[in-house]
């Protein structure tokens, strides 16, 4: 049901199609080769460097037997020259049938959408939406909780900046969720976030502090703190430890419990917790491999 | 007939080549999704960056089923360690059935052809060549005008150092063209150029403002003015909004005129002329897809 | 017999396995075009440039029908937001089959090995191995004297820091190889390979200079001598022209002698032995991507 259309924010995407798409994707985990995309060539723009999400993309579509071109860095595009982005999306229309994009700029990937005639995948556009990252987010918690209903799920980090956490708070809305926000008192989740909870009906807590929430928690989904979104060194200085998993913090927590992050990850998960099987943050980047060709496959008409 | 064949120069093939390649480029528009490069491997060696360019060939290599290495600009090539052209060649002409490569000196290309034991495709060295760039022009005119004979076109902008300009007027040369050159002094078309139209017998005239001329024109070839071009920059802040065409411009063209660019474009064609039936650059680089595939399959022996 | 496991080193292979590999070599040198990597894909992660070996790894995959993803240089990798190697490569090995890296650091692909999922073959990890290159050695010297045993084998140039000619002369030590070594007083052979050889009870003769000495041999093993490998600048004056080699200086050379370099040279080879029968390094560039197609392939399953 997606055939032809671009996806540039998981809001574009009811519930039923969120479900629905997690369901192909759970068919490519379990039988990933498929030449589903042969005769189709994707371009992968990275008009900002994202090695991860890149190559996750190009892995779902070399696995479909498709083709892959395109650039890694502005530097190599055209956009050197002074090219518009309205151009450049033109003129790669000629040569594929569909456009992975990933830009600095709030809003690049919509403008493509709107003048591109072959569908645009947005793969991050600045500080705003990441859609596959938030279907894999998705597959990640019902893939290891069995559903995606009626969860609690412990964000934790950056929590004002973070795009992905932003994104599947409002996919996992759909899903009856309960949350627990664990930021410092500069990372804290913004109004509006909260203000959509409310009007949603859904119950959060917030908390500065880490170990002591973790036990309710059936999914804790990590992420960076970033140096460079303090205002103050010191202030940054004073909650970097304060936000890192040990191993010994999940004695507490369910058996079921699984740690996720968006990767990469610098410091906030000590490397004693990968050994744990709640550790699932590798998987998860697997994961992703399955959400995009699901995407990938839907938007191409090759599955319904 | 090209078979094995390098490809430097336009002027290195008939016009009868030139034909029969654009014949093999309309059974591609019309298929492009043939496995005819199955088993092939292309090298695309962009020794400078030029998006554009390399994404067009690495399309038409993947949707004929052949695949493409490479490099996007010489930082991240042997070049940087020191080796020579002669050697960076001879090297690659081991892992590859044919070289496309793009070069900042003039005579690259050519001297590349005369070493390497597979064919060479000039995709740019320097001011000189382009020919695959003239011949997606070719195929834009004749597909848009039915015919390649008896044409009136209007080359507006950067004629002096404009290659590519120079190489379609070339190529044109064999249809009994009129020319109509609009550019500001300091960039008008060099003498050698008007010698050979001479030499041999065909028309051109000179302008220095674009709105007067294009009434009589089959197909207008707008060019960039690039400040970099001038001696004096008051020069070009003088000239850079002259030569910029809009749709009210477009009025007294013919119905069937359509306006071309090598693009990129910076702001030598306003915006408002895309919606008009008359602006066909974004089809002409979709047109540039076939013609590679065109020389490409011809080269590789899997077109006659 | 090498399914599932890594390539570090060199020394992790056997006399057997070695010979064992350069018989599938020989057969993909014979057939290269094989579909026996279809449905594969392998990353190519290259922490730093080498575009020669980069392109003749991705040369074989595609050849034989396999996929291929990666990154050219680090600058476009996680690595710049601050990424342990450990979490690159547990992600990338979600991506692919395999994982060929090249790295700056010695002992990162031995790292890589013991952390990865999936195999690892080293591409270069400093100035400590790089395996492909010494199986194509060994290719070229079988394929050129007919055998690798009993042979003499001259080392010219870098012999303090040639990563190759530290491994092929480990690799070699398994053959009776009678080894001279010439090189300037201050690129002499290390002494741990000396005694390694002692150990081994091969002989071995050192020499600085080197038109004298090529007349017993049966390969002339060349290197570049660089620049910045010498603390006096002076002293690299002294020696950058005595290392050369001439046409003129193979007429003493046996028939049957050839030619190496592991490319890219500088000036150590004279343009003017290119066109000389011994010249053998350009070829030998080829039998890279058969040795590569050799390894992948035993590596994936694909060759006993």
């Amino acid at each position: 049901m997606l055939k032809g259309k671009s996806l540039v924010s998981i809001n574009d995407l009811s519930k039923e199609e969120i479900v629905h798409l997690l369901d192909i994707a759970e068919e490519f985990s379990e039988n990933p080769r498929q030449p589903v995309l042969a005769g189709n060539v994707v371009a992968t723009l990275f008009f900002e460097p994202s090695t991860r999400t890149r190559l996750s993309f190009e892995s779902a579509v070399n696995q479909l037997g498709g083709r892959v071109l395109g650039f890694a860095e502005a530097s190599t595009s055209s956009v050197s020259k002074g090219e518009s982005l309205n151009d450049t999306i033109l003129t790669v229309a000629n040569y594929v049938d569909l456009i992975v994009m990933r830009h600095p700029i709030e809003g690049a990937a919509r403008f493509a959408s709107e003048v591109s005639p072959v569908p645009i995948i947005n793969a991050g556009d600045g500080a705003n939406q990441h859609p596959t990252q938030t279907m894999l987010d998705l597959f990640s918690i019902r893939k290891t909780q069995g559903t995606l209903d009626d969860l609690t799920i412990c964000m934790v980090g950056d929590l004002k900046y973070g795009r992905t956490v932003h994104s599947l708070l409002m996919a996992m809305s759909n899903f009856r969720t309960r949350f627990v926000f664990i930021a410092p008192p500069e990372l804290q989740l913004p109004m509006e976030y909260k203000l959509y909870l409310q009007g949603k009906g859904l119950p959060y807590e917030e908390f500065t502090s880490l170990p002591d929430h973790i036990a309710g928690a059936d999914i804790l989904y990590m992420t960076r703190v970033q140096r460079e979104r303090f205002s103050d060194p010191l202030e940054y200085e004073k909650v970097k430890n304060v936000y890192v998993l040990h191993e010994s913090m999940l004695r507490a927590a369910k058996p079921t419990m699984r740690v996720l992050h968006p990767l990469p990850r610098v410091n906030e998960i000590a490397t004693d917790v990968d050994a744990s099987p709640m550790a699932y943050y590798f998987q998860q980047a697997r994961n992703g491999v399955y959400a995009r060709m699901a995407i990938m496959a839907s938007i191409l008409g090759k599955r319904g």
